[in-house]
């Protein structure tokens, strides 16, 4: 287990606010070391075309950073309440995002197990 | 004790914002399970209309909504500071739901007892 | 150590709610007793005035407030981050006032001790 684990609370809208999420993941890494350090960051709300396909609204512009997070170990994951409200469907979503069946449940879940909270955005 | 408890930090403001701690709630039962989950939202700042009489500037509207969570088990709890601010007393606030001394000493003494926390609003 | 310990995230900007987040800390203070209560206080983002000389864009007229807060035990501390992003050098900060490499690190690593979180602002 790493010795930090923190789980993002992500359900803000408009670009820069989502440079400034990829900014804190990597200030996150650059601090506490990327081997010492579990991140999970939770989409909800308005923030869901971060982790959506091109074709059904989502975010293209980010996805290469959002693509580059995942695959540098941290976990990116779209609320399935989010999903529904929006008319998406497991298949709009990223094929390397994954899903939680909501976002609340899961930023409880990971606290219950011991992980730290931020909640991002101004 | 339940295995999961959390202490909502509510002060947003607004009929849509207001929805959304509601389905918020009911989606945290949803997928936690309601008898696995202990849930206080506590209410301070512009939120205060929440769990106020009408007749004092209440949110009518929302009340059939705390009540309803309220008997179900939800605490949800009005901030005494912030009641000071509004010239708010006691019998003001709606029979059914409780007051603490402060919304952020709540929300540490809660996270001191080892309860996860959630900002809501986005 | 105090019974309570709380890291306090703060980003958010302009004068009312710099003037909340002391208030906060008073309440803070008050509920559960100053002597109880360990408190950092996080400032990056929009904050960044609250810390830095007057001269190079401080907010001074919160500067007295930052100053009673540190004397009476509140450690209130700057992103070394922000700070880049703003072009300010150590030497630009109020003498008083410390700095940290990261605020989301530092708001990480407190939280993995055991450290309360609060986010403020609405």
């Amino acid at each position: 287990m790493k010795k930090h684990r923190v789980v993002l609370d992500i359900g803000i809208e408009g670009a820069d606010k989502w440079e400034a999420v990829f900014r804190n993941i990597d200030n996150l890494r650059a601090d506490l070391g990327a081997n010492n350090v579990e991140i999970e960051g939770v989409i909800h709300g308005k923030a869901w075309p971060l982790l959506v396909r091109p074709e059904k609204g989502g975010a293209v512009e980010f996805h290469p950073k959002v693509e580059a997070a995942i695959r540098s170990g941290v976990k990116l994951v779209l609320c399935e309440n989010t999903m529904k409200r929006n008319k998406l469907e497991k298949p709009d979503v990223l094929p390397y995002a994954a899903t939680v069946t909501s976002a609340i449940g899961e930023l409880v879940k990971k606290q219950t197990d011991g992980w730290a909270y931020l909640k991002l955005g101004v």
